[in-house]
Protein backbone atom coordinates (compact mmCIF):
# COMPACT_ATOMS: atom_id res chain seq x y z
CA UNK A 1 0.00 0.00 0.00
CA UNK A 2 1.37 3.97 -0.20
CA UNK A 3 2.76 5.89 1.67
CA UNK A 4 0.16 8.10 3.96
CA UNK A 5 -0.41 11.09 1.51
CA UNK A 6 -0.06 14.65 2.58
CA UNK A 7 -3.72 15.28 2.33
CA UNK A 8 -4.52 12.27 4.41
CA UNK A 9 -1.38 12.33 7.00
CA UNK A 10 -1.79 10.00 9.74
CA UNK A 11 -4.75 8.78 9.47
CA UNK A 12 -6.27 5.03 8.29
CA UNK A 13 -6.74 5.48 4.23
CA UNK A 14 -10.45 6.68 3.72
CA UNK A 15 -10.69 4.01 1.12
CA UNK A 16 -10.50 0.28 1.01
CA UNK A 17 -10.08 -1.50 -2.70
CA UNK A 18 -11.21 -5.02 -2.18
CA UNK A 19 -9.39 -7.10 -4.84
CA UNK A 20 -7.58 -10.35 -5.49
CA UNK A 21 -3.80 -10.66 -4.31
CA UNK A 22 -1.27 -11.59 -7.21
CA UNK A 23 -2.40 -10.26 -10.24
CA UNK A 24 -2.72 -6.34 -11.45
CA UNK A 25 -6.59 -7.75 -13.17
CA UNK A 26 -8.98 -5.57 -12.96
CA UNK A 27 -8.01 -3.76 -9.50
CA UNK A 28 -5.35 -2.26 -11.19
CA UNK A 29 -7.52 0.38 -12.40
CA UNK A 30 -8.51 1.30 -9.30
CA UNK A 31 -5.20 1.42 -7.58
CA UNK A 32 -3.60 3.60 -10.80
CA UNK A 33 -6.55 6.08 -9.96
CA UNK A 34 -5.16 6.10 -6.05
CA UNK A 35 -1.60 6.22 -7.38
CA UNK A 36 -1.79 9.40 -9.46
CA UNK A 37 -3.34 11.02 -7.20
CA UNK A 38 -1.48 10.18 -4.32
CA UNK A 39 -4.60 9.40 -2.12
CA UNK A 40 -3.81 6.52 0.30
CA UNK A 41 -6.09 3.29 0.21
CA UNK A 42 -5.68 -0.05 1.88
CA UNK A 43 -5.58 -3.10 -0.43
CA UNK A 44 -5.92 -5.77 2.15
CA UNK A 45 -5.58 -8.66 -0.16
CA UNK A 46 -1.88 -7.40 -0.43
CA UNK A 47 -1.17 -6.70 2.80
CA UNK A 48 -1.62 -9.49 5.14
CA UNK A 49 -2.28 -12.81 5.61
CA UNK A 50 -6.02 -12.63 6.50
CA UNK A 51 -6.53 -9.66 4.09
CA UNK A 52 -7.80 -11.85 1.39
CA UNK A 53 -10.76 -12.98 3.79
CA UNK A 54 -12.03 -9.60 3.39
CA UNK A 55 -12.62 -9.86 -0.25
CA UNK A 56 -14.25 -12.67 -0.44
CA UNK A 57 -16.52 -12.56 2.23
CA UNK A 58 -17.86 -9.25 0.64
CA UNK A 59 -18.40 -11.32 -1.94
CA UNK A 60 -19.32 -14.59 -0.84
CA UNK A 61 -22.00 -16.06 -3.80
CA UNK A 62 -24.89 -16.61 -0.95
CA UNK A 63 -24.77 -13.26 0.22
CA UNK A 64 -27.76 -11.12 0.33
CA UNK A 65 -25.84 -7.94 1.46
CA UNK A 66 -24.46 -6.44 4.42
CA UNK A 67 -25.39 -5.38 7.61
CA UNK A 68 -24.72 -1.32 6.49
CA UNK A 69 -27.48 -1.96 4.12
CA UNK A 70 -25.15 -2.43 0.80
CA UNK A 71 -26.41 -4.93 -1.80
CA UNK A 72 -24.29 -7.93 -2.17
CA UNK A 73 -20.70 -7.74 -4.47
CA UNK A 74 -21.10 -9.89 -7.66
CA UNK A 75 -17.19 -9.38 -8.18
CA UNK A 76 -14.21 -7.59 -7.50
CA UNK A 77 -13.18 -5.40 -7.21
CA UNK A 78 -15.12 -3.40 -4.34
CA UNK A 79 -14.43 -0.01 -2.67
CA UNK A 80 -15.28 0.20 1.04
CA UNK A 81 -15.90 3.92 2.53
CA UNK A 82 -16.67 4.27 5.75
CA UNK A 83 -19.40 7.12 6.15
CA UNK A 84 -20.20 7.34 2.90
CA UNK A 85 -23.16 5.13 2.90
CA UNK A 86 -26.66 5.19 4.25
CA UNK A 87 -27.28 7.35 7.76
CA UNK A 88 -23.21 7.65 8.32
CA UNK A 89 -22.70 3.67 7.81
CA UNK A 90 -19.66 2.25 5.25
CA UNK A 91 -20.58 2.23 1.51
CA UNK A 92 -19.94 -1.15 -0.50
CA UNK A 93 -19.76 -0.86 -4.63
CA UNK A 94 -18.80 -2.68 -7.06
CA UNK A 95 -18.09 -2.18 -10.71
CA UNK A 96 -14.82 -1.19 -12.17
CA UNK A 97 -16.30 1.72 -14.01
CA UNK A 98 -18.89 2.42 -11.12
CA UNK A 99 -15.61 2.57 -8.33
CA UNK A 100 -13.37 4.82 -11.10
CA UNK A 101 -17.03 6.68 -11.15
CA UNK A 102 -16.49 7.50 -7.64
CA UNK A 103 -13.63 8.20 -7.22
CA UNK A 104 -13.04 10.07 -10.07
CA UNK A 105 -14.30 13.55 -8.44
CA UNK A 106 -12.80 12.73 -5.44
CA UNK A 107 -9.66 12.67 -6.60
CA UNK A 108 -9.59 15.55 -8.84
CA UNK A 109 -9.21 12.99 -12.31
CA UNK A 110 -12.77 13.38 -13.40
CA UNK A 111 -12.04 16.08 -15.66
CA UNK A 112 -12.90 20.43 -15.51
CA UNK A 113 -17.02 20.12 -16.19
CA UNK A 114 -20.01 17.96 -16.05
CA UNK A 115 -19.65 17.68 -19.76
CA UNK A 116 -15.92 16.38 -19.51
CA UNK A 117 -17.20 14.03 -17.00
CA UNK A 118 -19.69 11.79 -18.74
CA UNK A 119 -16.37 12.07 -21.69
CA UNK A 120 -14.08 10.97 -19.21
CA UNK A 121 -16.52 7.66 -18.04
CA UNK A 122 -17.93 6.92 -21.91
CA UNK A 123 -13.78 6.89 -22.77
CA UNK A 124 -12.94 4.75 -19.52
CA UNK A 125 -16.24 2.23 -19.96
CA UNK A 126 -14.71 2.11 -23.94
CA UNK A 127 -11.22 1.43 -22.93
CA UNK A 128 -12.76 -1.04 -20.41
CA UNK A 129 -14.68 -2.74 -23.67
CA UNK A 130 -10.91 -3.83 -24.78
CA UNK A 131 -10.04 -4.78 -21.47
CA UNK A 132 -12.42 -7.45 -22.06
CA UNK A 133 -11.81 -8.18 -25.11
CA UNK A 134 -8.79 -8.85 -24.49
CA UNK A 135 -9.31 -11.09 -21.69
CA UNK A 136 -11.46 -13.40 -23.63
CA UNK A 137 -8.88 -13.56 -26.54
CA UNK A 138 -7.60 -17.00 -24.14
CA UNK A 139 -11.11 -17.47 -22.91
CA UNK A 140 -13.34 -16.87 -25.54
CA UNK A 141 -15.86 -19.76 -25.13
CA UNK A 142 -15.81 -20.98 -21.05
CA UNK A 143 -14.83 -18.19 -18.56
CA UNK A 144 -14.15 -21.18 -16.42
CA UNK A 145 -12.24 -23.66 -18.00
CA UNK A 146 -8.40 -23.85 -18.65
CA UNK A 147 -6.84 -21.66 -21.61
CA UNK A 148 -5.94 -25.69 -22.38
CA UNK A 149 -9.31 -26.43 -23.26
CA UNK A 150 -9.79 -23.63 -25.27
CA UNK A 151 -6.97 -23.03 -27.33
CA UNK A 152 -8.22 -24.03 -30.94
CA UNK A 153 -10.68 -21.28 -30.44
CA UNK A 154 -8.74 -18.44 -28.86
CA UNK A 155 -6.03 -18.89 -31.58
CA UNK A 156 -9.14 -17.79 -34.25
CA UNK A 157 -10.36 -14.85 -31.28
CA UNK A 158 -6.95 -13.75 -30.84
CA UNK A 159 -6.48 -13.04 -34.76
CA UNK A 160 -9.74 -11.66 -35.14
CA UNK A 161 -8.88 -9.01 -32.12
CA UNK A 162 -5.53 -8.42 -33.16
CA UNK A 163 -6.84 -7.84 -37.26
CA UNK A 164 -10.13 -5.87 -36.74
CA UNK A 165 -10.69 -4.95 -33.21
CA UNK A 166 -7.61 -3.89 -31.64
CA UNK A 167 -7.53 -1.20 -34.83
CA UNK A 168 -10.63 -0.48 -34.17
CA UNK A 169 -10.35 0.40 -30.89
CA UNK A 170 -6.92 2.17 -31.46
CA UNK A 171 -8.30 4.33 -33.97
CA UNK A 172 -10.57 5.39 -31.86
CA UNK A 173 -8.67 6.66 -29.30
CA UNK A 174 -6.03 7.80 -31.00
CA UNK A 175 -9.14 10.23 -32.58
CA UNK A 176 -9.89 11.18 -29.59
CA UNK A 177 -6.02 12.23 -28.65
CA UNK A 178 -6.12 13.92 -31.72
CA UNK A 179 -9.49 15.80 -31.08
CA UNK A 180 -7.70 17.16 -27.89
CA UNK A 181 -4.69 18.51 -29.09
CA UNK A 182 -5.04 21.66 -28.08
CA UNK A 183 -5.29 20.98 -24.82
CA UNK A 184 -4.07 18.21 -23.96
CA UNK A 185 -1.20 18.01 -26.11
CA UNK A 186 -1.73 14.33 -27.14
CA UNK A 187 -1.10 13.00 -23.67
CA UNK A 188 -4.50 13.99 -22.31
CA UNK A 189 -7.82 12.73 -23.57
CA UNK A 190 -10.18 15.12 -21.86
CA UNK A 191 -9.05 18.94 -20.99
CA UNK A 192 -5.51 19.69 -20.20
CA UNK A 193 -5.49 17.26 -17.05
CA UNK A 194 -5.00 13.91 -16.01
CA UNK A 195 -8.10 11.51 -15.74
CA UNK A 196 -9.28 8.11 -14.78
CA UNK A 197 -10.02 7.83 -18.93
CA UNK A 198 -5.92 8.59 -19.39
CA UNK A 199 -4.78 5.93 -16.57
CA UNK A 200 -7.84 2.77 -17.89
CA UNK A 201 -6.88 3.44 -21.30
CA UNK A 202 -3.15 3.83 -20.23
CA UNK A 203 -3.30 0.15 -17.74
CA UNK A 204 -5.20 -1.75 -21.53
CA UNK A 205 -1.88 -0.25 -23.68
CA UNK A 206 0.27 -1.42 -20.87
CA UNK A 207 -1.45 -4.78 -20.92
CA UNK A 208 -1.67 -5.25 -24.51
CA UNK A 209 1.99 -4.52 -24.58
CA UNK A 210 2.84 -7.44 -22.34
CA UNK A 211 -0.13 -9.91 -24.21
CA UNK A 212 0.51 -9.44 -27.55
CA UNK A 213 4.11 -7.47 -27.83
CA UNK A 214 4.53 -8.74 -31.35
CA UNK A 215 1.35 -7.13 -32.61
CA UNK A 216 1.82 -3.84 -30.86
CA UNK A 217 5.42 -3.51 -32.23
CA UNK A 218 3.27 -3.65 -35.76
CA UNK A 219 0.98 -1.25 -34.91
CA UNK A 220 3.04 1.46 -33.67
CA UNK A 221 3.56 3.66 -36.58
CA UNK A 222 -0.10 3.62 -37.07
CA UNK A 223 -1.18 5.35 -34.30
CA UNK A 224 1.89 7.82 -33.30
CA UNK A 225 -0.37 9.67 -30.43
CA UNK A 226 -0.95 6.95 -28.46
CA UNK A 227 2.60 5.17 -28.97
CA UNK A 228 5.00 8.02 -29.58
CA UNK A 229 3.01 10.85 -26.66
CA UNK A 230 0.27 9.35 -24.75
CA UNK A 231 2.17 6.09 -23.40
CA UNK A 232 5.29 7.61 -23.02
CA UNK A 233 4.00 10.71 -20.96
CA UNK A 234 1.41 8.78 -18.83
CA UNK A 235 4.04 6.79 -17.36
CA UNK A 236 5.98 9.53 -16.37
CA UNK A 237 3.50 11.40 -14.50
CA UNK A 238 4.62 11.75 -10.66
CA UNK A 239 2.47 9.54 -8.89
CA UNK A 240 2.08 6.93 -11.48
CA UNK A 241 6.22 6.89 -12.09
CA UNK A 242 6.72 6.74 -8.74
CA UNK A 243 4.30 3.43 -8.14
CA UNK A 244 5.62 1.93 -11.73
CA UNK A 245 8.61 2.05 -9.96
CA UNK A 246 7.81 0.27 -6.68
CA UNK A 247 7.15 -3.00 -5.48
CA UNK A 248 3.50 -2.29 -5.37
CA UNK A 249 3.10 -2.79 -9.10
CA UNK A 250 2.35 -6.49 -9.46
CA UNK A 251 3.80 -8.23 -12.24
CA UNK A 252 1.40 -9.55 -14.95
CA UNK A 253 1.19 -13.51 -15.12
CA UNK A 254 -2.25 -15.31 -15.33
CA UNK A 255 -4.53 -12.68 -15.06
CA UNK A 256 -6.32 -10.59 -17.84
CA UNK A 257 -3.54 -9.89 -19.57
CA UNK A 258 -1.62 -12.98 -20.50
CA UNK A 259 1.42 -13.69 -22.71
CA UNK A 260 0.70 -16.97 -25.10
CA UNK A 261 3.37 -16.34 -27.89
CA UNK A 262 0.99 -18.43 -29.89
CA UNK A 263 -2.25 -15.91 -30.06
CA UNK A 264 0.32 -12.90 -30.40
CA UNK A 265 1.32 -11.61 -34.45
CA UNK A 266 3.83 -14.48 -35.92
CA UNK B 1 -41.24 8.28 -31.31
CA UNK B 2 -43.56 9.07 -28.36
CA UNK B 3 -46.14 11.47 -27.93
CA UNK B 4 -45.43 14.83 -26.29
CA UNK B 5 -45.30 13.97 -22.27
CA UNK B 6 -47.30 16.30 -19.99
CA UNK B 7 -43.67 17.49 -19.10
CA UNK B 8 -42.45 18.63 -22.18
CA UNK B 9 -45.72 20.06 -24.13
CA UNK B 10 -45.39 21.23 -27.98
CA UNK B 11 -41.66 21.51 -27.48
CA UNK B 12 -38.91 19.87 -29.59
CA UNK B 13 -37.78 16.75 -27.42
CA UNK B 14 -34.97 17.55 -25.14
CA UNK B 15 -33.49 14.14 -26.03
CA UNK B 16 -32.23 12.66 -29.48
CA UNK B 17 -31.05 8.72 -29.35
CA UNK B 18 -28.70 8.01 -32.01
CA UNK B 19 -28.91 4.45 -33.07
CA UNK B 20 -29.80 1.74 -35.62
CA UNK B 21 -33.02 1.35 -37.05
CA UNK B 22 -35.09 -2.12 -36.97
CA UNK B 23 -33.40 -3.94 -33.92
CA UNK B 24 -33.89 -2.75 -30.34
CA UNK B 25 -30.23 -3.66 -29.66
CA UNK B 26 -28.68 -1.49 -26.68
CA UNK B 27 -30.68 0.83 -27.87
CA UNK B 28 -33.41 -0.46 -26.00
CA UNK B 29 -31.83 0.52 -22.94
CA UNK B 30 -32.35 3.95 -23.14
CA UNK B 31 -35.96 3.71 -24.94
CA UNK B 32 -37.24 1.48 -22.00
CA UNK B 33 -35.91 5.03 -19.58
CA UNK B 34 -37.58 7.80 -21.61
CA UNK B 35 -40.74 5.22 -22.04
CA UNK B 36 -40.63 4.61 -18.47
CA UNK B 37 -40.64 8.13 -17.17
CA UNK B 38 -43.09 10.14 -20.17
CA UNK B 39 -40.15 12.04 -21.14
CA UNK B 40 -40.32 12.78 -25.04
CA UNK B 41 -37.23 12.05 -27.10
CA UNK B 42 -36.49 11.96 -30.98
CA UNK B 43 -35.37 8.48 -32.29
CA UNK B 44 -34.22 9.75 -35.95
CA UNK B 45 -33.48 6.25 -37.36
CA UNK B 46 -36.76 4.91 -36.60
CA UNK B 47 -38.60 8.29 -37.96
CA UNK B 48 -37.75 9.04 -41.24
CA UNK B 49 -35.92 8.02 -44.26
CA UNK B 50 -33.08 10.50 -43.68
CA UNK B 51 -33.16 10.26 -39.66
CA UNK B 52 -29.94 7.30 -39.75
CA UNK B 53 -27.75 9.57 -42.06
CA UNK B 54 -27.65 11.42 -38.51
CA UNK B 55 -26.70 8.62 -36.68
CA UNK B 56 -23.77 7.36 -39.19
CA UNK B 57 -22.50 11.02 -39.00
CA UNK B 58 -21.73 10.97 -35.25
CA UNK B 59 -20.42 7.70 -35.50
CA UNK B 60 -18.07 8.40 -38.66
CA UNK B 61 -14.49 6.18 -37.98
CA UNK B 62 -12.99 8.50 -39.58
CA UNK B 63 -14.62 11.29 -37.45
CA UNK B 64 -12.08 13.51 -34.54
CA UNK B 65 -15.33 14.98 -32.81
CA UNK B 66 -17.79 17.90 -33.82
CA UNK B 67 -18.08 21.23 -34.37
CA UNK B 68 -19.34 22.08 -30.54
CA UNK B 69 -16.20 20.59 -29.18
CA UNK B 70 -17.34 16.77 -29.02
CA UNK B 71 -14.87 14.03 -28.74
CA UNK B 72 -15.80 11.50 -31.54
CA UNK B 73 -17.92 8.45 -30.72
CA UNK B 74 -17.02 4.63 -30.80
CA UNK B 75 -20.43 3.06 -31.69
CA UNK B 76 -24.04 3.74 -31.47
CA UNK B 77 -26.42 4.64 -29.41
CA UNK B 78 -25.62 7.82 -28.57
CA UNK B 79 -27.42 10.75 -26.90
CA UNK B 80 -27.63 14.22 -28.20
CA UNK B 81 -28.66 17.26 -25.79
CA UNK B 82 -28.60 20.60 -27.09
CA UNK B 83 -27.30 22.95 -25.26
CA UNK B 84 -26.06 20.91 -22.32
CA UNK B 85 -22.54 21.13 -23.40
CA UNK B 86 -19.63 23.23 -23.38
CA UNK B 87 -20.53 26.85 -23.85
CA UNK B 88 -24.06 26.20 -24.33
CA UNK B 89 -23.74 24.31 -26.98
CA UNK B 90 -25.12 20.71 -27.79
CA UNK B 91 -23.80 17.79 -25.72
CA UNK B 92 -22.98 14.66 -27.69
CA UNK B 93 -22.37 11.35 -25.33
CA UNK B 94 -22.14 7.68 -26.31
CA UNK B 95 -21.45 4.34 -23.96
CA UNK B 96 -25.01 2.71 -23.17
CA UNK B 97 -24.40 3.33 -19.03
CA UNK B 98 -23.00 6.35 -19.88
CA UNK B 99 -25.84 7.83 -21.27
CA UNK B 100 -28.51 6.01 -18.84
CA UNK B 101 -25.98 7.34 -15.62
CA UNK B 102 -26.59 11.22 -17.56
CA UNK B 103 -30.95 10.11 -18.04
CA UNK B 104 -30.97 8.59 -14.80
CA UNK B 105 -30.99 11.62 -12.27
CA UNK B 106 -33.12 13.90 -14.92
CA UNK B 107 -35.80 11.32 -15.37
CA UNK B 108 -35.94 10.43 -11.67
CA UNK B 109 -34.69 6.82 -12.21
CA UNK B 110 -31.43 6.65 -10.08
CA UNK B 111 -31.92 6.02 -7.15
CA UNK B 112 -33.04 8.65 -3.95
CA UNK B 113 -29.69 9.59 -2.61
CA UNK B 114 -26.05 9.29 -3.63
CA UNK B 115 -25.61 5.63 -2.09
CA UNK B 116 -28.50 4.36 -4.12
CA UNK B 117 -27.09 6.05 -7.08
CA UNK B 118 -24.09 4.19 -7.16
CA UNK B 119 -25.81 0.88 -6.63
CA UNK B 120 -28.18 1.75 -9.85
CA UNK B 121 -25.57 1.88 -11.75
CA UNK B 122 -23.64 -0.78 -10.53
CA UNK B 123 -26.42 -3.07 -11.22
CA UNK B 124 -27.43 -1.81 -14.80
CA UNK B 125 -23.19 -2.34 -15.41
CA UNK B 126 -23.55 -5.66 -14.48
CA UNK B 127 -26.99 -6.22 -16.33
CA UNK B 128 -25.26 -5.03 -19.46
CA UNK B 129 -22.65 -7.56 -18.64
CA UNK B 130 -25.22 -10.39 -19.32
CA UNK B 131 -26.41 -8.37 -22.58
CA UNK B 132 -22.91 -8.56 -23.94
CA UNK B 133 -22.02 -12.45 -22.93
CA UNK B 134 -26.00 -13.16 -24.26
CA UNK B 135 -24.41 -11.81 -27.63
CA UNK B 136 -21.64 -13.03 -27.43
CA UNK B 137 -22.88 -16.81 -28.13
CA UNK B 138 -23.77 -16.39 -31.19
CA UNK B 139 -20.38 -14.31 -31.60
CA UNK B 140 -18.02 -15.75 -29.88
CA UNK B 141 -14.60 -15.77 -31.80
CA UNK B 142 -15.42 -12.78 -34.77
CA UNK B 143 -17.63 -10.11 -34.27
CA UNK B 144 -17.57 -9.21 -37.62
CA UNK B 145 -18.22 -12.65 -39.37
CA UNK B 146 -21.57 -14.77 -39.85
CA UNK B 147 -22.84 -16.93 -37.34
CA UNK B 148 -23.04 -19.42 -39.49
CA UNK B 149 -19.05 -18.92 -39.80
CA UNK B 150 -18.66 -19.78 -36.22
CA UNK B 151 -20.94 -22.61 -35.18
CA UNK B 152 -19.01 -24.66 -33.59
CA UNK B 153 -17.80 -21.96 -31.08
CA UNK B 154 -21.12 -20.57 -30.46
CA UNK B 155 -22.45 -23.94 -29.81
CA UNK B 156 -20.13 -24.58 -27.13
CA UNK B 157 -19.94 -20.46 -25.70
CA UNK B 158 -23.99 -21.30 -25.54
CA UNK B 159 -23.79 -23.90 -23.38
CA UNK B 160 -21.31 -22.20 -21.28
CA UNK B 161 -23.79 -19.56 -20.48
CA UNK B 162 -26.68 -21.25 -20.22
CA UNK B 163 -25.26 -23.59 -17.62
CA UNK B 164 -22.57 -21.35 -15.90
CA UNK B 165 -23.02 -17.83 -16.55
CA UNK B 166 -26.85 -17.49 -16.48
CA UNK B 167 -27.13 -18.90 -13.27
CA UNK B 168 -24.71 -17.57 -11.56
CA UNK B 169 -25.58 -13.93 -12.73
CA UNK B 170 -29.54 -14.59 -11.95
CA UNK B 171 -28.98 -15.48 -8.32
CA UNK B 172 -27.06 -12.90 -8.05
CA UNK B 173 -29.89 -10.31 -8.87
CA UNK B 174 -31.83 -13.04 -7.26
CA UNK B 175 -29.72 -11.86 -3.79
CA UNK B 176 -29.69 -7.99 -4.84
CA UNK B 177 -34.20 -8.38 -4.77
CA UNK B 178 -34.50 -10.59 -1.63
CA UNK B 179 -31.84 -8.13 0.18
CA UNK B 180 -34.63 -4.73 -1.07
CA UNK B 181 -37.42 -6.99 -0.49
CA UNK B 182 -39.08 -4.81 2.04
CA UNK B 183 -38.59 -1.42 0.01
CA UNK B 184 -39.13 -2.77 -2.88
CA UNK B 185 -41.57 -6.14 -2.40
CA UNK B 186 -39.62 -8.32 -5.07
CA UNK B 187 -39.91 -5.53 -7.76
CA UNK B 188 -37.42 -3.08 -7.25
CA UNK B 189 -33.79 -3.57 -6.78
CA UNK B 190 -32.98 -0.35 -4.89
CA UNK B 191 -35.53 1.69 -2.75
CA UNK B 192 -39.09 1.33 -3.32
CA UNK B 193 -39.60 2.45 -6.39
CA UNK B 194 -38.24 2.44 -10.35
CA UNK B 195 -34.82 2.82 -11.38
CA UNK B 196 -32.47 2.29 -14.49
CA UNK B 197 -31.43 -0.53 -13.11
CA UNK B 198 -34.56 -2.35 -12.96
CA UNK B 199 -35.24 -1.21 -16.66
CA UNK B 200 -31.77 -2.63 -17.81
CA UNK B 201 -32.47 -6.07 -16.45
CA UNK B 202 -36.27 -6.83 -17.11
CA UNK B 203 -34.68 -5.55 -21.21
CA UNK B 204 -31.74 -8.79 -20.29
CA UNK B 205 -34.44 -11.21 -19.06
CA UNK B 206 -36.81 -10.03 -21.65
CA UNK B 207 -34.25 -10.60 -24.43
CA UNK B 208 -33.26 -14.13 -22.72
CA UNK B 209 -36.64 -15.22 -22.70
CA UNK B 210 -36.45 -14.65 -27.00
CA UNK B 211 -33.22 -15.61 -26.90
CA UNK B 212 -33.43 -19.13 -24.96
CA UNK B 213 -36.89 -19.56 -24.16
CA UNK B 214 -36.24 -23.52 -23.10
CA UNK B 215 -33.68 -22.71 -20.72
CA UNK B 216 -35.29 -19.83 -19.20
CA UNK B 217 -38.53 -21.96 -18.55
CA UNK B 218 -36.42 -24.52 -16.76
CA UNK B 219 -34.72 -22.03 -14.92
CA UNK B 220 -37.97 -20.15 -13.42
CA UNK B 221 -38.48 -22.05 -10.80
CA UNK B 222 -34.55 -21.75 -9.28
CA UNK B 223 -35.32 -17.72 -8.60
CA UNK B 224 -38.73 -16.54 -7.71
CA UNK B 225 -37.98 -13.27 -7.39
CA UNK B 226 -36.82 -12.80 -10.48
CA UNK B 227 -39.46 -14.86 -12.55
CA UNK B 228 -42.80 -14.46 -10.49
CA UNK B 229 -41.92 -10.70 -9.19
CA UNK B 230 -39.84 -8.43 -10.55
CA UNK B 231 -40.67 -9.71 -14.61
CA UNK B 232 -44.26 -9.38 -14.80
CA UNK B 233 -44.39 -6.36 -12.39
CA UNK B 234 -42.09 -4.43 -14.57
CA UNK B 235 -43.78 -5.28 -17.37
CA UNK B 236 -46.50 -3.44 -15.56
CA UNK B 237 -45.03 -0.20 -14.70
CA UNK B 238 -46.94 2.59 -16.75
CA UNK B 239 -44.70 3.97 -19.19
CA UNK B 240 -43.73 0.78 -19.85
CA UNK B 241 -46.94 -1.55 -20.49
CA UNK B 242 -47.92 1.37 -22.33
CA UNK B 243 -44.69 1.40 -24.36
CA UNK B 244 -45.08 -2.66 -24.77
CA UNK B 245 -48.59 -2.08 -26.14
CA UNK B 246 -46.97 0.20 -28.84
CA UNK B 247 -45.86 -0.19 -32.11
CA UNK B 248 -42.69 2.20 -31.13
CA UNK B 249 -41.24 -1.70 -29.44
CA UNK B 250 -39.13 -3.36 -32.01
CA UNK B 251 -39.33 -6.90 -32.55
CA UNK B 252 -36.16 -8.93 -31.64
CA UNK B 253 -34.78 -10.39 -35.05
CA UNK B 254 -31.08 -10.76 -35.68
CA UNK B 255 -29.66 -8.51 -33.77
CA UNK B 256 -28.11 -8.97 -29.78
CA UNK B 257 -30.80 -11.43 -28.48
CA UNK B 258 -31.02 -13.99 -31.30
CA UNK B 259 -33.23 -17.70 -31.04
CA UNK B 260 -31.15 -20.11 -32.81
CA UNK B 261 -33.03 -23.23 -31.34
CA UNK B 262 -29.78 -25.18 -31.49
CA UNK B 263 -28.11 -23.25 -29.16
CA UNK B 264 -30.93 -22.98 -26.08
CA UNK B 265 -30.88 -26.32 -24.09
CA UNK B 266 -32.36 -29.03 -25.89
Amino acid sequence: MTAPSPKRPRTHPAYTLLYHPSVPGRGEYIRLAFEASGVSYSDPAKEGTDGYDEVLAVCDPSSTGDEDGNPPVFAPPALRVPGAGKDGKALVIHQTPNILLYLGPRLGLAGADEAEGFWVNQLALTALDVNNEAHDTHHPVAVGDYYEAQKEESLRKAKDFRENRLPKFFSYFERVLKHNESAGEGKYMVGDKLTYADLTFWQVVDGLHFAFPNEMMARASEFPFIFENFYPAIKEEKGIKAYLGSDRRLEYSMGLYRHYPELDRQ
